[in-house]
């Protein structure tokens, strides 16, 4: 291990503390595939291909037969297996590693956790590859959210874990009270950060990545070993992250099982048995509403940090031009076949319509001024496979078969047909018109490429229905387009209420969809969509403990009578 | 309200806030009786006494009748009735409230929570009379622990809170995110703290101001309205501090609901409906193991944070001056009855004896010390009164009876008569000697004045006892005394993965019961005494969260083909 080299990550480290107090434009990691060289995408491929038809190897043993999946959503065959370990023995590994990687200095730890995105950002084209044909994300998004977008956010938790230790005194403090005339008392105090314990990081299948690195990296800098559990159907992004994490701890001289992987199949979950392990004292859970649910009924004994989902809504009440509103919400809608947990679901539009810089426009011309931009966008099938990527599941499928059987569909979903990926599952949105008294078709959440077109009375119940969904639903994004200034300020007195972030009047190259590290803060905690904010202080806060030692300072000590020194601080 | 006064808080505020990163001494309420006024001791004990008899009346309505106590520990009629609430009055007023409150700069609420705890500072005469009579505290302790440390501790919640919503932009933040060679993207941003909601703080009977305060101003500060359910044999404290409140909130605008109190029996408690309640978001609670299990089992809904208690041990490994030691113990074991959670029950000395300045000395003759310090220090009654208190309840008087009436007894407990209240149970700790292998005797807490002499083979098992009760049990306390740096370093390697403060070789006017606000981290959070502490960043950075609204700001904004820009930040 290079101490100077690793020295060098500090100055990264301190802007991107200041970066998360600023909140303003701030990156770490390139997102531009080009500057990450010449040749770059081929060669990550190449590493990709290579991996795949084979067992994947970690930094140590595990000791239960091997498991993992055989397709990428796009068809290709991938048939790599992942070396399994029994839920005791994984927590095992995981309370020996603990004492020396606790022991570290909290600096230490949070410069070789840097090292450690440093290294997986130089990896990020074998990335790409792994993230898209585990998830079906388009390549380009595959390489942007399961790459530097990621790190980005695995260097925020970082920041955010180190600004919290570092408020931790860790010289000796001298703690002197005065006792009048009499020599004062004098205590040497130490302060010790020693972890939670083991933190268990429960992946999802559409954003491995992006969404357990946050936790993975808050629970890591702050001493606890971590155990990273993916979905099981989408395990290399993360097997890859923990494999350049064991090597990077045993070259700094830590046990490798500090990081480890726990791989299950669909068929044989082991997470609910891991996560109610009394020895984990950390989850962290990204995915469906459902087991998120259960893991919030279940999980009493161990801190659980959850971002579930919910349903997100787009309020339409006026606009400059209507057809920028189209285009930008067309691309929103389409991005990774709205398998995003900020893709917006519900479109509400008053059924007298809006006011446009170009006059007023009815309810059917906003819609149809949707449909065409997104028709538009993908009616190249090439091109529409780089914005929809495939569908992840097939319950996704099946939902989107279902709903377009029903009534009120406008543009119904067409599948897209890749030269390159005959076998993917490629599905336009599907988009249809509801009344805004139908709340059992859109007023749940319908992953996956479905639209609802809510056709209601005004505006007003457009942001009372988003406002409403977002508290009892849940929802991670909401948008609103209104040049009425009473109308903004009424959107974020509702929306703020129900707990949801809002963005306003989004044209041109920026989407609802984006949450940026270092400026948005992802998820609320403040409505059923999550508990926690991915990344904020109390994520990670609340991973270490303090504890304490005084000892008294050998000064003469004149004893004063004790009924006269009751200080009896406390309870 | 006079705003200039109000603005003064800030340079205390900006005090507190640096003294809680230092962790140096430091206090900004006087412990002392004299520094608040010639006579206020008899002003404060006339304003009490006037309480008596009589209904007291809040700033507000409340919808259930009067409940309350008949009794003070020592023996005064109280016969203080207390206007009750339903627990959906008491929820819905909160929601109601709690609007006005959340909307108000958090600067503004720091300063009105730091005018209140100065105004509860001045009544800390009345208070003092008011902690006494209600938990049995000694004079002296009442005036401190329910004045002005509790006091402090409440400031202390309040720089946590202010610097933590500190770190959240407050004015408009501009993203601007470069786009090469076209113009950039360009977001406004603002980010609004909101609070999680109806907040409830459990009061215990023992400390109801100094273990409620730091829950309470923290959820206070950070735009939460609370429901302060003190503990039915102590209500008068924080009844007295609920009033203050809701003047206050009054004379700036709030509503009194703000800060309500809720009130019940033993017969007819109320905390399990309001602690389940689905509205209320945060649930702060000290007081008995049982019941603080019962949270943590049932409460799913909410943020829990719970103070509950343990099993305190001393270990004697070596000392210079016995005599100081046994001093300096007989007080920690005597103050209030061992009623403080932070008092010793067990101490465990190696059957070989210890080695001192004056030699080697025997089990016995470490035992005898501390018996003839113990019965030197309550010899005389009056005295003793004023270090023991009285017995809070009658379970605790119970419990000591029947652990005289076993085996071991080395210093029987002894009743002490007090002119001053005849009718009040005072009781002189009881001494029970024991071997390391009786842990069904020792192994649990005993709350009250009882203490075991545990005799162990030596000092690596008195070590090892001590940390595998803090584990097993919790601790909230841990006392060695050892001039052997190998014995510090072990010790302190045991204890800390147990997760309990220590402290060293503590003789003279400084004993283990004490933790200052603004040094000592209060309960580690770190082992089964407790979740939470008591207070650090952790405690309150979660309760608020922040909500985000983004706007396009007006430029010209050339449109790059989406293809280019999938930046698909996220999930």
């Amino acid at each position: 291990m290079d101490k100077t080299a690793l020295a060098q990550h500090k100055e990264t480290i301190e802007k991107a503390v200041k970066a998360t107090q600023e909140r303003t434009y701030w990156s770490h990691y390139n997102e531009s595939p080009k500057v990450y060289g010449e040749g770059g995408q081929e060669a990550g491929e190449k590493e990709f291909l290579a991996l795949l038809q084979k067992p994947f190897t970690l930094n140590r043993a595990q000791d239960a037969g091997m498991v993992g999946g055989k397709k990428s959503p796009f068809g290709l065959s991938l048939d790599l297996k992942y070396p399994a370990a029994s839920v005791d023995a994984l927590v095992d590994a995981a309370k020996k590693a603990q004492p020396k990687w606790a022991a570290a200095p909290f600096e230490e730890r949070a410069l070789l956790c840097v090292e450690l995105i440093h290294r997986i950002n130089k990896a990020s084209h074998l990335m790409a590859y792994a993230t898209m044909h585990t998830t079906g994300q388009p390549w380009m998004m595959s390489f942007q959210a399961g790459g530097p977008h990621a790190q980005d956010r695995a260097l925020e938790a970082v920041a955010y874990g180190f600004a919290a230790m570092s408020q931790v005194p860790q010289q000796e403090v001298v703690w002197e009270k005065p006792q009048g005339k009499q020599p004062p008392i004098s205590l040497a105090k130490h302060f010790a950060i020693v972890p939670r314990g083991v933190s268990l990081v429960i992946g999802c299948a559409t954003f491995p990545n992006w969404n357990s690195y946050p936790g993975l990296f808050a629970s890591l800098v702050c001493g606890n070993p971590v155990i990273v559990k993916p979905h099981p159907m989408a395990i290399l992004p993360l097997a890859i992250t923990v494999l350049e994490g064991q090597k990077l701890l045993k070259e700094a001289g830590f046990d490798p099982a500090v990081l480890q992987l726990a791989v299950d199949t669909v068929a044989e979950p082991i997470t609910q048995k891991l996560a109610t392990h009394k020895d984990v004292k950390i989850v962290d859970f990204t995915g469906g509403p459902l087991f998120g649910q259960w893991l919030e009924e279940n999980v009493k004994h161990a801190l659980l940090y959850t971002e579930k989902a919910g349903v997100n809504s787009v309020v339409i009440d006026s606009a400059d031009d209507l057809d920028a509103l189209a285009k930008n919400l067309s691309l929103s809608v389409s991005l990774y076949s709205g398998q995003m947990c900020t893709a917006p679901q519900n479109i509400f539009i008053p059924k007298d319509g809006i006011q446009t810089a170009s006059g007023k426009k009815s309810f059917d011309d906003v819609v149809a001024a949707i449909t065409k931009a997104t028709t538009g966008l993908l009616g190249d099938d090439a091109r529409a496979t780089e914005v929809l990527g495939a569908l992840q599941s097939g319950e996704t499928l099946k939902r989107l078969q279902g709903e377009g059987q029903k009534a009120g569909v406008v543009l119904p979903s067409r599948k897209v047909t890749s030269a390159k990926f005959p076998q993917a599952e490629i599905h336009t949105p599907l988009f249809v018109q509801v009344d805004a008294s139908e709340k059992e078709r859109f007023g749940k959440e319908m992953f996956g490429p479905i639209v609802y077109f809510v056709k209601t009375k005004n505006t007003e119940e457009s942001l009372n229905l988003a406002a409403y969904l977002a508290k009892d639903k849940g929802a991670i994004s909401a948008a609103v387009y209104s040049n009425d200034e009473k109308v903004q300020t009424e959107a974020m007195e509702l929306l703020f209420d129900a707990g949801v972030n809002v963005s306003f009047n989004l044209v041109g190259n920026i989407y609802v969809n984006q949450n940026a590290a270092f400026s948005d803060f992802h998820v609320t905690g403040a409505n059923p969509a999550g508990n926690a904010c991915l990344t904020d202080l109390a994520f990670v806060a609340n991973r270490f403990r303090v504890v304490a030692s005084r000892i008294l300072k050998p000064v003469a000590q004149a004893e004063a009578p004790p009924a006269a020194g009751l200080a009896a601080s406390r309870s």
